[in-house]
Protein backbone atom coordinates (compact mmCIF):
# COMPACT_ATOMS: atom_id res chain seq x y z
CA UNK A 1 0.00 0.00 0.00
CA UNK A 2 1.38 3.62 -1.47
CA UNK A 3 2.45 5.24 2.25
CA UNK A 4 -0.03 8.21 1.42
CA UNK A 5 -3.11 5.97 1.68
CA UNK A 6 -1.60 4.75 4.72
CA UNK A 7 -0.86 8.38 6.59
CA UNK A 8 -4.77 8.59 5.55
CA UNK A 9 -5.77 5.63 7.37
CA UNK A 10 -3.78 6.56 10.14
CA UNK A 11 -5.01 10.03 10.39
CA UNK A 12 -8.82 8.62 10.42
CA UNK A 13 -7.89 5.82 12.85
CA UNK A 14 -6.29 8.45 15.55
CA UNK A 15 -9.58 10.43 15.81
CA UNK A 16 -11.12 7.76 17.83
CA UNK A 17 -9.79 8.23 21.31
CA UNK A 18 -10.89 4.62 21.89
CA UNK A 19 -8.32 3.36 19.68
CA UNK A 20 -4.62 3.37 21.24
CA UNK A 21 -1.52 4.60 19.28
CA UNK A 22 0.26 1.37 19.20
CA UNK A 23 -3.42 -0.41 17.96
CA UNK A 24 -3.26 2.90 15.08
CA UNK A 25 0.16 1.28 13.87
CA UNK A 26 -1.00 -2.33 13.51
CA UNK A 27 -4.16 -1.61 11.88
CA UNK A 28 -2.88 1.20 9.09
CA UNK A 29 -0.32 -2.15 8.54
CA UNK A 30 -3.16 -4.74 7.92
CA UNK A 31 -6.21 -2.89 6.93
CA UNK A 32 -6.56 -2.83 3.24
CA UNK A 33 -7.07 0.60 1.48
CA UNK A 34 -7.38 1.02 -1.93
CA UNK A 35 -7.22 4.24 -4.11
CA UNK A 36 -9.43 4.94 -7.18
CA UNK A 37 -9.55 7.49 -9.64
CA UNK A 38 -12.22 9.83 -10.61
CA UNK A 39 -15.05 8.12 -12.85
CA UNK A 40 -14.03 5.00 -11.82
CA UNK A 41 -16.82 1.90 -11.60
CA UNK A 42 -16.31 0.02 -8.17
CA UNK A 43 -19.31 -2.01 -8.19
CA UNK A 44 -21.27 -2.35 -11.24
CA UNK A 45 -24.68 -3.25 -10.69
CA UNK A 46 -25.75 -7.03 -11.87
CA UNK A 47 -22.89 -8.72 -10.00
CA UNK A 48 -22.21 -10.77 -6.51
CA UNK A 49 -20.29 -8.60 -3.92
CA UNK A 50 -19.19 -9.54 -0.56
CA UNK A 51 -17.18 -6.31 0.26
CA UNK A 52 -18.02 -3.38 1.76
CA UNK A 53 -16.27 0.33 1.97
CA UNK A 54 -16.04 2.69 3.79
CA UNK A 55 -14.74 6.69 2.56
CA UNK A 56 -11.52 7.85 3.74
CA UNK A 57 -11.33 10.75 1.18
CA UNK A 58 -13.60 11.29 -2.35
CA UNK A 59 -16.65 11.57 -2.81
CA UNK A 60 -19.06 8.54 -4.90
CA UNK A 61 -22.07 8.15 -6.22
CA UNK A 62 -24.62 5.22 -5.97
CA UNK A 63 -27.45 4.76 -9.31
CA UNK A 64 -29.78 2.93 -10.86
CA UNK A 65 -31.29 2.52 -14.12
CA UNK A 66 -35.15 3.19 -13.59
CA UNK A 67 -37.30 1.97 -16.47
CA UNK A 68 -36.89 4.64 -18.79
CA UNK A 69 -33.21 4.10 -18.32
CA UNK A 70 -32.23 6.93 -16.75
CA UNK A 71 -29.52 7.43 -14.18
CA UNK A 72 -31.16 8.25 -10.79
CA UNK A 73 -29.03 9.22 -8.13
CA UNK A 74 -29.70 7.55 -4.98
CA UNK A 75 -27.06 8.30 -2.73
CA UNK A 76 -24.07 10.21 -2.10
CA UNK A 77 -20.93 9.14 0.02
CA UNK A 78 -18.33 11.19 1.56
CA UNK A 79 -15.38 11.07 4.12
CA UNK A 80 -16.71 9.10 6.96
CA UNK A 81 -19.29 7.19 5.20
CA UNK A 82 -19.69 3.03 4.73
CA UNK A 83 -21.08 1.71 1.71
CA UNK A 84 -22.12 -1.60 1.58
CA UNK A 85 -24.40 -3.89 -0.72
CA UNK A 86 -26.51 -5.55 1.86
CA UNK A 87 -28.95 -7.48 -0.51
CA UNK A 88 -25.65 -8.70 -2.07
CA UNK A 89 -23.50 -9.24 0.90
CA UNK A 90 -26.42 -10.67 3.18
CA UNK A 91 -28.42 -12.51 1.01
CA UNK A 92 -26.84 -13.38 -2.09
CA UNK A 93 -28.56 -11.46 -4.55
CA UNK A 94 -27.57 -9.64 -7.85
CA UNK A 95 -26.49 -5.74 -6.73
CA UNK A 96 -28.85 -3.38 -8.30
CA UNK A 97 -27.16 -0.19 -8.34
CA UNK A 98 -23.77 0.64 -9.72
CA UNK A 99 -20.91 2.80 -7.31
CA UNK A 100 -19.21 5.15 -9.02
CA UNK A 101 -16.42 7.61 -7.82
CA UNK A 102 -17.01 11.38 -8.55
CA UNK A 103 -13.53 11.76 -7.41
CA UNK A 104 -10.55 10.31 -6.80
CA UNK A 105 -11.14 8.57 -3.91
CA UNK A 106 -9.37 6.25 -1.34
CA UNK A 107 -11.00 3.61 0.76
CA UNK A 108 -11.60 1.03 2.94
CA UNK A 109 -11.43 -2.61 1.47
CA UNK A 110 -13.52 -4.68 4.07
CA UNK A 111 -14.60 -8.50 3.59
CA UNK A 112 -17.29 -10.49 5.73
CA UNK A 113 -14.02 -13.20 6.62
CA UNK A 114 -11.51 -10.80 7.66
CA UNK A 115 -13.72 -8.73 9.41
CA UNK A 116 -14.56 -11.41 11.79
CA UNK A 117 -10.53 -11.66 12.41
CA UNK A 118 -10.27 -7.91 12.59
CA UNK A 119 -13.39 -7.64 15.54
CA UNK A 120 -11.95 -10.83 16.94
CA UNK A 121 -8.03 -9.51 17.72
CA UNK A 122 -9.24 -5.94 18.31
CA UNK A 123 -12.48 -5.67 20.11
CA UNK A 124 -12.59 -1.67 20.22
CA UNK A 125 -13.22 -2.08 16.51
CA UNK A 126 -16.63 -3.66 17.63
CA UNK A 127 -17.22 -0.39 19.57
CA UNK A 128 -16.24 1.93 16.65
CA UNK A 129 -18.09 0.51 14.33
CA UNK A 130 -21.45 0.56 16.21
CA UNK A 131 -20.64 4.39 16.57
CA UNK A 132 -20.30 4.71 13.25
CA UNK A 133 -23.51 2.72 12.18
CA UNK A 134 -25.44 4.93 14.38
CA UNK A 135 -24.02 8.01 12.77
CA UNK A 136 -25.01 6.60 9.81
CA UNK A 137 -28.78 5.23 10.54
CA UNK A 138 -29.33 8.88 12.25
CA UNK A 139 -28.34 10.68 8.80
CA UNK A 140 -30.33 7.62 6.44
CA UNK A 141 -33.29 8.53 8.42
CA UNK A 142 -32.81 12.03 8.79
CA UNK A 143 -32.61 12.58 5.29
CA UNK A 144 -35.62 10.34 4.44
CA UNK A 145 -37.56 12.20 6.85
CA UNK A 146 -36.46 15.60 5.80
CA UNK A 147 -37.04 14.26 2.28
CA UNK A 148 -41.00 12.94 2.49
CA UNK A 149 -42.09 16.22 4.60
CA UNK A 150 -40.24 19.01 2.73
CA UNK A 151 -40.81 21.15 -0.50
CA UNK A 152 -38.15 21.00 -3.29
CA UNK A 153 -36.81 24.59 -2.20
CA UNK A 154 -36.21 23.16 1.58
CA UNK A 155 -35.18 19.78 0.07
CA UNK A 156 -32.45 21.94 -1.46
CA UNK A 157 -31.54 24.28 1.72
CA UNK A 158 -31.66 21.10 3.79
CA UNK A 159 -29.09 19.64 1.97
CA UNK A 160 -27.14 22.17 2.00
CA UNK A 161 -27.09 22.56 5.35
CA UNK A 162 -26.79 18.99 6.51
CA UNK A 163 -24.37 17.68 4.11
CA UNK A 164 -22.32 21.08 3.61
CA UNK A 165 -19.53 21.93 0.87
CA UNK A 166 -21.09 18.54 -1.29
CA UNK A 167 -22.98 20.53 -3.37
CA UNK A 168 -20.14 21.99 -4.99
CA UNK A 169 -18.56 17.90 -5.19
CA UNK A 170 -21.40 16.78 -7.28
CA UNK A 171 -22.27 17.56 -11.12
CA UNK A 172 -25.96 19.13 -11.06
CA UNK A 173 -27.85 17.09 -13.01
CA UNK A 174 -27.03 14.21 -10.36
CA UNK A 175 -27.91 16.38 -7.49
CA UNK A 176 -31.23 17.45 -8.67
CA UNK A 177 -31.51 13.35 -9.30
CA UNK A 178 -30.64 12.43 -5.63
CA UNK A 179 -32.97 15.43 -4.46
CA UNK A 180 -35.98 14.30 -6.31
CA UNK A 181 -36.51 17.16 -9.23
CA UNK A 182 -35.33 18.12 -12.42
CA UNK A 183 -31.71 20.08 -12.95
CA UNK A 184 -34.16 23.08 -14.83
CA UNK A 185 -36.24 23.07 -11.19
CA UNK A 186 -33.09 22.96 -9.33
CA UNK A 187 -31.53 25.66 -11.28
CA UNK A 188 -34.68 27.90 -10.57
CA UNK A 189 -34.61 27.57 -6.71
CA UNK A 190 -30.51 28.54 -7.07
CA UNK A 191 -31.82 31.39 -8.68
CA UNK A 192 -34.46 32.15 -6.35
CA UNK A 193 -32.25 31.57 -3.01
CA UNK A 194 -29.63 34.05 -4.92
CA UNK A 195 -32.19 36.59 -5.76
CA UNK A 196 -33.44 36.32 -2.18
CA UNK A 197 -29.79 36.45 -0.96
CA UNK A 198 -29.43 40.19 -2.82
CA UNK A 199 -32.28 41.55 -0.95
CA UNK B 1 -42.00 -6.53 35.02
CA UNK B 2 -44.69 -8.73 33.83
CA UNK B 3 -44.13 -12.29 32.74
CA UNK B 4 -45.67 -11.90 29.09
CA UNK B 5 -43.17 -9.13 28.79
CA UNK B 6 -40.57 -11.33 29.79
CA UNK B 7 -41.61 -14.29 27.72
CA UNK B 8 -41.29 -11.97 24.95
CA UNK B 9 -38.16 -10.19 25.18
CA UNK B 10 -36.86 -13.81 25.90
CA UNK B 11 -38.22 -15.49 22.59
CA UNK B 12 -36.39 -12.08 20.94
CA UNK B 13 -33.27 -13.10 22.78
CA UNK B 14 -33.06 -16.87 21.50
CA UNK B 15 -33.71 -15.39 18.07
CA UNK B 16 -29.79 -14.85 17.68
CA UNK B 17 -27.73 -17.75 17.78
CA UNK B 18 -25.08 -16.24 19.25
CA UNK B 19 -26.78 -15.53 22.55
CA UNK B 20 -26.20 -18.56 25.16
CA UNK B 21 -29.31 -19.92 26.55
CA UNK B 22 -28.18 -19.09 30.13
CA UNK B 23 -27.20 -15.26 28.69
CA UNK B 24 -30.99 -15.33 27.41
CA UNK B 25 -32.16 -16.10 31.17
CA UNK B 26 -29.97 -13.71 32.96
CA UNK B 27 -30.69 -10.96 30.36
CA UNK B 28 -34.51 -11.18 30.23
CA UNK B 29 -33.69 -10.54 34.08
CA UNK B 30 -31.93 -6.96 33.52
CA UNK B 31 -33.13 -5.79 30.25
CA UNK B 32 -35.81 -3.32 31.05
CA UNK B 33 -39.03 -3.97 28.84
CA UNK B 34 -42.09 -1.28 29.44
CA UNK B 35 -45.79 -2.25 27.66
CA UNK B 36 -47.22 0.95 26.44
CA UNK B 37 -51.04 0.84 24.87
CA UNK B 38 -52.49 1.94 21.22
CA UNK B 39 -52.33 5.80 21.20
CA UNK B 40 -49.95 6.39 24.04
CA UNK B 41 -47.44 9.36 23.41
CA UNK B 42 -44.02 7.89 24.35
CA UNK B 43 -41.93 10.48 23.52
CA UNK B 44 -43.12 13.90 22.90
CA UNK B 45 -41.51 16.73 20.34
CA UNK B 46 -39.58 19.63 21.90
CA UNK B 47 -37.52 17.40 24.80
CA UNK B 48 -35.03 16.17 25.87
CA UNK B 49 -34.78 12.47 24.96
CA UNK B 50 -31.67 10.26 26.37
CA UNK B 51 -33.52 6.55 26.00
CA UNK B 52 -33.17 4.89 22.85
CA UNK B 53 -36.27 1.86 21.80
CA UNK B 54 -36.43 -1.36 20.74
CA UNK B 55 -39.90 -2.75 18.88
CA UNK B 56 -40.25 -6.24 20.67
CA UNK B 57 -44.25 -6.16 19.79
CA UNK B 58 -46.06 -3.48 18.09
CA UNK B 59 -46.51 -0.38 15.87
CA UNK B 60 -45.21 3.32 15.87
CA UNK B 61 -44.99 5.61 13.98
CA UNK B 62 -43.21 9.13 14.43
CA UNK B 63 -44.35 12.47 13.12
CA UNK B 64 -43.29 16.00 12.54
CA UNK B 65 -45.47 19.52 12.31
CA UNK B 66 -44.73 20.94 9.35
CA UNK B 67 -45.05 24.55 8.38
CA UNK B 68 -48.99 24.39 8.28
CA UNK B 69 -49.30 22.93 11.76
CA UNK B 70 -50.26 19.32 9.69
CA UNK B 71 -48.76 15.92 10.98
CA UNK B 72 -46.63 14.31 8.62
CA UNK B 73 -45.30 10.91 9.67
CA UNK B 74 -42.34 10.49 8.73
CA UNK B 75 -40.77 6.66 10.12
CA UNK B 76 -43.42 3.97 11.05
CA UNK B 77 -41.46 0.98 13.08
CA UNK B 78 -42.49 -2.47 13.89
CA UNK B 79 -41.18 -5.35 15.33
CA UNK B 80 -36.85 -5.96 15.55
CA UNK B 81 -36.76 -2.32 15.06
CA UNK B 82 -34.86 0.53 16.94
CA UNK B 83 -36.01 3.86 17.82
CA UNK B 84 -33.81 6.85 18.98
CA UNK B 85 -33.85 10.50 18.83
CA UNK B 86 -29.87 10.96 17.90
CA UNK B 87 -29.67 14.72 17.59
CA UNK B 88 -31.11 14.66 21.45
CA UNK B 89 -29.04 11.83 22.91
CA UNK B 90 -26.02 12.59 20.84
CA UNK B 91 -26.08 16.59 20.77
CA UNK B 92 -28.20 17.41 23.52
CA UNK B 93 -30.73 18.88 21.47
CA UNK B 94 -34.76 18.79 21.89
CA UNK B 95 -36.36 15.90 20.00
CA UNK B 96 -38.14 17.68 16.74
CA UNK B 97 -40.85 14.64 16.49
CA UNK B 98 -42.99 13.02 18.54
CA UNK B 99 -43.23 9.12 19.18
CA UNK B 100 -46.89 7.07 19.11
CA UNK B 101 -47.97 3.72 19.14
CA UNK B 102 -50.16 2.71 16.74
CA UNK B 103 -50.49 -0.65 18.63
CA UNK B 104 -50.21 -1.47 21.99
CA UNK B 105 -46.68 -1.77 22.11
CA UNK B 106 -43.87 -3.67 24.23
CA UNK B 107 -40.33 -1.81 24.28
CA UNK B 108 -37.16 -2.39 25.14
CA UNK B 109 -35.54 0.77 26.73
CA UNK B 110 -32.44 1.43 26.89
CA UNK B 111 -30.14 4.34 28.34
CA UNK B 112 -26.68 4.98 27.39
CA UNK B 113 -25.20 4.38 30.88
CA UNK B 114 -26.95 1.28 31.44
CA UNK B 115 -26.36 0.71 28.14
CA UNK B 116 -22.07 0.67 28.81
CA UNK B 117 -22.19 -1.40 31.51
CA UNK B 118 -24.42 -4.60 29.78
CA UNK B 119 -22.10 -4.37 26.84
CA UNK B 120 -19.64 -4.51 29.38
CA UNK B 121 -20.52 -7.87 30.69
CA UNK B 122 -22.53 -9.57 28.15
CA UNK B 123 -19.98 -8.96 25.00
CA UNK B 124 -21.80 -10.77 22.30
CA UNK B 125 -24.62 -8.02 22.69
CA UNK B 126 -21.84 -5.57 21.08
CA UNK B 127 -22.13 -8.00 17.83
CA UNK B 128 -25.85 -8.57 18.21
CA UNK B 129 -26.37 -4.83 18.16
CA UNK B 130 -23.96 -4.06 14.94
CA UNK B 131 -26.47 -7.08 12.86
CA UNK B 132 -29.21 -5.15 13.97
CA UNK B 133 -27.80 -2.08 13.34
CA UNK B 134 -26.06 -2.89 9.83
CA UNK B 135 -29.91 -3.94 9.13
CA UNK B 136 -31.55 -1.20 10.18
CA UNK B 137 -29.30 0.89 8.32
CA UNK B 138 -30.07 -1.17 4.99
CA UNK B 139 -33.87 -0.78 4.99
CA UNK B 140 -33.73 3.23 5.95
CA UNK B 141 -30.78 3.09 2.52
CA UNK B 142 -32.84 1.61 0.57
CA UNK B 143 -36.17 2.77 1.92
CA UNK B 144 -34.57 5.83 0.82
CA UNK B 145 -33.09 4.92 -2.77
CA UNK B 146 -36.67 3.99 -3.67
CA UNK B 147 -38.66 6.65 -2.65
CA UNK B 148 -36.06 9.06 -4.75
CA UNK B 149 -36.57 6.92 -7.80
CA UNK B 150 -39.90 5.47 -7.90
CA UNK B 151 -43.64 6.96 -9.34
CA UNK B 152 -45.88 7.31 -6.20
CA UNK B 153 -47.59 4.25 -7.88
CA UNK B 154 -44.28 2.36 -7.54
CA UNK B 155 -43.63 3.56 -4.18
CA UNK B 156 -46.84 1.86 -2.64
CA UNK B 157 -45.88 -1.40 -4.66
CA UNK B 158 -42.47 -0.78 -3.00
CA UNK B 159 -43.79 -0.05 0.22
CA UNK B 160 -46.07 -3.54 0.33
CA UNK B 161 -43.15 -5.73 -0.94
CA UNK B 162 -40.55 -4.49 1.95
CA UNK B 163 -42.72 -4.16 4.74
CA UNK B 164 -45.34 -7.03 4.47
CA UNK B 165 -48.52 -6.44 6.28
CA UNK B 166 -47.29 -3.07 7.83
CA UNK B 167 -50.17 -1.21 5.16
CA UNK B 168 -53.02 -3.03 7.56
CA UNK B 169 -51.68 -1.55 10.78
CA UNK B 170 -51.32 2.27 10.12
CA UNK B 171 -54.32 4.40 9.71
CA UNK B 172 -54.48 5.33 5.42
CA UNK B 173 -54.51 8.86 5.67
CA UNK B 174 -50.52 7.67 7.89
CA UNK B 175 -49.71 5.90 4.91
CA UNK B 176 -50.11 8.89 2.79
CA UNK B 177 -48.18 10.81 4.38
CA UNK B 178 -45.88 8.32 4.82
CA UNK B 179 -45.63 7.61 1.39
CA UNK B 180 -45.36 11.89 0.30
CA UNK B 181 -48.86 11.89 -1.07
CA UNK B 182 -52.27 12.85 -0.18
CA UNK B 183 -54.87 9.85 1.24
CA UNK B 184 -56.85 10.99 -2.55
CA UNK B 185 -53.87 9.63 -4.45
CA UNK B 186 -53.21 7.21 -2.23
CA UNK B 187 -57.09 5.82 -2.46
CA UNK B 188 -56.69 6.31 -6.27
CA UNK B 189 -53.71 3.79 -6.82
CA UNK B 190 -55.38 1.45 -4.79
CA UNK B 191 -57.98 1.69 -6.69
CA UNK B 192 -56.46 1.06 -10.20
CA UNK B 193 -54.42 -1.86 -8.08
CA UNK B 194 -57.58 -3.58 -7.55
CA UNK B 195 -58.37 -2.96 -10.72
CA UNK B 196 -55.70 -4.48 -12.42
CA UNK B 197 -55.94 -7.11 -10.28
CA UNK B 198 -59.44 -7.93 -11.34
CA UNK B 199 -58.23 -8.16 -14.93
Amino acid sequence: MASREKEILKEFLSSFPEIKAEEVEELSEIMPVKAFAKEAVIVQSGVQCQLCYFVLKGCLRQFILNEEAEEKTIALYTEGQAINFYDSRNLGQLTSSTLQCLEDAVLLVGDPEADVSLYAKYPVLMDVTRQMLEAELHLAQNTHARFVSASPMDRYINFLKDRPGLALRVPQYQLASYLGMTPESLSRIKRRIAQAERG
